[in-house]
């Protein structure tokens, strides 16, 4: 059985993006890693702020490793991709990406590795945040998701 | 003659775009603005990177004044546009809204008017970050998106 | 009557305020300004996390006009200051500067203007966001702020 | 011998720190150890931007991993440290906290541990952003920070 084919969000680079260096400032990454993740949700009918009000609770990031391979600068287009590898009782564990592709590059099919990490989130309620099971109906959309051998 | 159609970028909102108001933090317009000019320049083929690169030059932000409206919040999806008012020799005043919309409610048309706001960019070499006189081939291509009775 | 002495409030630039034109990025200074208003407000006893705990009400941001005059970069020490021009029965304005000074310039005394604008917060209920006349302690204590002939 | 003191630097939380679940948004913690590993390494006599002008080369970020403990609010006011854990030829490794302490609460000595983590950033070429060995001077300067049996 194949692994699921990863999500992918298309993420320009703005002004706002970089910084003195010229580059991608790095803590935008986990905006970006973020942006995708909230479209993945979004993908299988997981709308956060409708969650919110529907359940009281929310997804809250709680561990974050990532790892910066190579820079990408203003007008960049960046593909994010985000692949569950782990669903727990109350938190989602997620490997994401950021590559750059050069258009018409045959050596680079798989495009350029920018920025790589793991990031968990966990579902707490609104109020106390405190962790939480998560509600069954999210477990069940989300389980068709998660690789099968893991 | 008829004005200029502004053109019209879709931005989305994020936890990023938030603050504990509940709402999207009033600073984070100014991105989503300037989010809409860039691509509204990319639109016209002045992508600014490559302008930057070939020309030494490169537009700052030399004016702003945003009013807002009404409040925005995660997951709304806003349409921000941007009109150019005037053309000067080194400078360049665009209108800009961000407007939301019920999706199928007649009443509502044409949204409901989050922040508006006037911005002035002008041409800065990129080494001093003097004013300088806008490349003629720039000039060129914003001449057709000013209004004509301007 | 001497106008109010300005509430000066510093700020360094780091690597997050910058963009890959090598200086600040604009919308920064919006959270410059506010970090100083922040302060001056806590100085005179308005806490805006408490405020908003007993009276169930808060400051938002209603109107901003900055104009940028000359650049800051990475590792300047800005001085930020806070003026009251205007208080009204549910908003403040105030007039707000970004400034730095060399270290023993005496042509520099007044410092470098970086950036100047006006600013408007006015006074919402939390739930609602609905503007609402200022609470009677809170204007008292901003009363001895306003100059005498404004 | 006794393992170097951590450096700590204070940070306010401000709006713009915040994001709609009322707490500080977590890609933050970033720009907060950033901000105390930058006054860190000021303290040493190494200003980032006076390094940059010298030698051509900068610090770049290549590793970050951060756990998150417990959430932080408007107002609050966080401790952040920075402790070197290692010195290579080409990169330093940190560890990094955010703490925040309650007033006369004896419980509380230590403060409740908020976010902790390890960044790793790398001496890079300004140009080319090709990593480089750390210039002698500065490993001299950070040499007596590195404890003693790492």
């Amino acid at each position: 059985m194949a692994a699921a084919t990863p999500f992918i969000w298309p993420v320009r680079v703005y002004w706002e993006d970089t910084d003195a260096g010229g580059i991608v400032f790095y803590a935008n990454y986990l905006k970006f890693f973020e942006r995708a993740r909230t479209e993945w949700l979004r993908s299988l009918g997981l709308g956060q702020q409708a969650l919110r009000e529907r359940t009281g609770g929310m997804f809250v990031v709680t561990d974050t490793h990532l790892q910066y391979r190579s820079p990408a600068r203003l007008d960049d287009l960046l593909h994010i991709s985000a692949t569950v590898t782990e669903l727990g009782r109350a938190s989602i564990t997620l490997k994401q990406e950021a590559r750059m592709y050069d258009a018409g590059c045959a050596e680079n099919a798989h495009g350029t590795l920018l920025c790589e990490g793991t990031i968990r989130i966990g579902w707490v309620l609104e109020d106390s945040l405190k962790p939480q099971r998560l509600p069954p109906d999210i477990a069940l959309a989300l389980q068709p998701q998660v690789p099968p051998h893991t």
